[in-house]
């Protein structure tokens, strides 16, 4: 049987892959007294008078809602909100089954930005968290950014930030085994969408001081300001120190690490040879990479990670989230910040002990148990010392 | 310990009283490839050629909403989202244990007719129907004739329905133990709310043709129609045959039913001794009826019905919804029709054999097993009829 065979027979038997359980359970009437009316009406009342007891005394302190309207799914595009709830329920599976967060699925009946805006503003008093997924860019980053802005939950877009401290965390680990300091590093981006965008930011953030984006139609530079939608513009004024022009072969010329969140099979194992000497190379198109990894070797890279799971260092993004979100409700954060990430990246990180870091072991096992734990701890740590 | 202080101690216990569970396990990559990427891009392409699958490979076939806006919860008022919270996880637990019915609250920070409706239509795609509650009336009729008429999918608002379904089927049993037809029966409903509007339609529908509706103003009826909200006003077309005036006392004198949905202490026992013999008298305010059953026996009633457990007759909607949604889930209704009410009451009231039918024992013990199973059964074989 097939992987899509078998996920076709699992999901219909299955009918959901996620359910609502009972916590209290009702077997008689006192049961009933307690756990409905007139008991229930008791915590109401403290609700009432101070809303902030919602996180002690509801599932507003461990729930988060993973919202989606179906817009950027996977590789699949914009199909729309009941194809995309599979999607949203496995993602909901990997919060509960990593972090032992609770998630429900929200698909979203719209496109709209503003009318998304509002729709996650009205349900948001439900929640702890809203993870937000797989909505297509330039609106991922007006959505994100509004909802932050107007709401007092933690909000996060995995697409952008999970993958901008999973991509982080390898490339702390890939100087390490590389012998290269931030200071030095010329990094190339390739695609210039969410996940791209939030890269770019992060590395910036971390102290990269040399990053070029590329997308389709080559590097991204002021001269190319026209074709670029706002955050795109907004980027080229923090990148591409030189404001060089052309293509990514131009761009990768001289470069010590390439990121691709783009396309499979554009970059070549003789594009890799123009590269400074044991390249860094994060192909992480899915399921098939930028570059394959034995090509990418054979150009001289000394680092090769992909998004896939028959090859050494996977990057994926179930090593971030569920511990993000499970040290964000655990210490009842109202944002996770800058700052929360770049400690869940070094987290993530340090998980492999330097003695144990080698080429082709950058990135630990999301299997490992206690991953989470650890990347709770940093983000709770992180948020406490700050407040 | 009280109720009270055993309700605070387990809320706060269980931080929660439902939980999100996932029914795929994920122990390795397999696991993970089959839950979430690559596989689950299975399903997703099929719904997306077809989205009623939705209802076969996720949780759109199982699960409901329950949402509210804390506008009019329980006997607390206007009490917002965060503190209706408890009170709408209690209602998901009831759905659960009762029904088997995967449910989720959803508590809106909106109490606006037009932005309700706009939040419901934009989160339903992921749901198989939207039991509403506690949303304040007139607000209430609008909301959800709209989103019965702009959503494929049932939409109930329990507080009227499960609420008219549950007292039709006490009227009906408490009809034969007291040898009384639908044709003479006079009834007087009071407090012209969700509860009372509902009640009178169904009463209606069922076939009932003398019934006065009143509130703390006294009887409704044309000459009253400025104090009226539309629905109310709508309502007076239908009751009051006489459109007689007055006040709840002045209705009540040779009535055969009393129905009260409204105020603790109001009807005494001399009122209830001017209505005919062997009155019918469910008194539902709630914990303080309307008249307490001693003092309704002294005045003469012969059947008394309140919303409490520790008198006999309890009226409890419990008895109603979970069968109701488990039905409609099971059979993928697009709507809970009027038939389908009368059904569900029909077969409420059937669960009491004739034979064991007496003036204390007109209602089932909502513990019985199986009594969701009969409603089920009842809603699914009068939609498919239907059909």
């Amino acid at each position: 049987m097939t992987v899509d065979e078998e996920a076709m027979e699992l999901h219909r038997k299955l009918n959901g892959k996620i359910s609502t359980e009972a916590k209290a359970h009702v077997k008689d009437r006192h049961d009933l007294s307690v756990t409905y009316t007139p008991g229930v009406a008791a915590p109401c009342r403290l609700i009432a008078k101070d809303p902030h007891e919602a996180y002690n005394y509801t599932i507003k302190g461990n729930t988060i809602a993973v919202v989606s309207d179906g817009s950027a799914v996977l590789g699949l595009g914009n199909i729309g909100p009941y194809a995309a709830l599979p999607v949203m329920e496995g993602k909901c599976v990997l919060f509960k089954e990593f972090g032992g967060v609770n998630a429900f699925p929200i698909v979203l009946d719209t496109q709209d930005t503003e009318e998304i805006i509002k729709t996650v503003k009205a349900i948001a008093p439900g929640f702890g968290g809203i993870n937000l997924e797989d909505i297509s860019a330039p609106r991922c980053f007006e959505i994100e950014e509004r909802l932050k802005k107007e709401l007092d939950i933690p909000v996060f877009h995995d697409d952008q930030h999970g993958t901008a401290i999973i991509v982080l965390s390898g490339i702390i680990n890939a100087l390490k085994v590389t012998n290269r300091t931030i200071e030095g590093t010329k990094i190339v981006v390739n695609g210039a969408g969410s996940a791209g965008v939030a890269i770019t930011k992060l590395l910036l953030r971390y102290g990269f001081k040399d990053i070029t984006m590329c997308d389709k139609t080559g590097i991204l530079s002021k001269s190319t300001k026209e074709d670029l939608n706002w955050m795109q513009k907004k980027m080229v004024e923090e990148t591409n120190l030189t404001q060089k022009t052309g293509t990514l072969a131009d761009a990768l010329k001289g470069a010590d690490v390439f990121i691709g969140v783009s396309a499979p099979g554009i970059v070549t194992k003789e594009m890799v040879a123009t590269m400074n000497k044991d390249a860094i190379i994060f192909a992480l198109a899915n399921p098939t990479p930028e570059i394959m990894p034995p090509e990418a070797k054979a150009g001289g890279a000394a680092v090769v990670a992909t998004g896939r799971s028959d090859f050494p260092n996977q990057i994926n993004n179930v090593l971030v989230f569920p511990g993000i979100f499970k040290g964000a409700l655990e210490c009842g954060a109202k944002a996770i910040t800058e700052d929360m990430k770049l400690t869940a990246a070094k987290a993530v990180a340090s998980l492999i002990p330097d003695s144990e870091l080698t080429r082709d072991n950058i990135i630990a096992d999301a299997f490992n148990p206690g991953v989470a734990d650890v990347v709770a701890k940093a983000v709770k740590d992180n948020y406490i010392s700050e407040e």
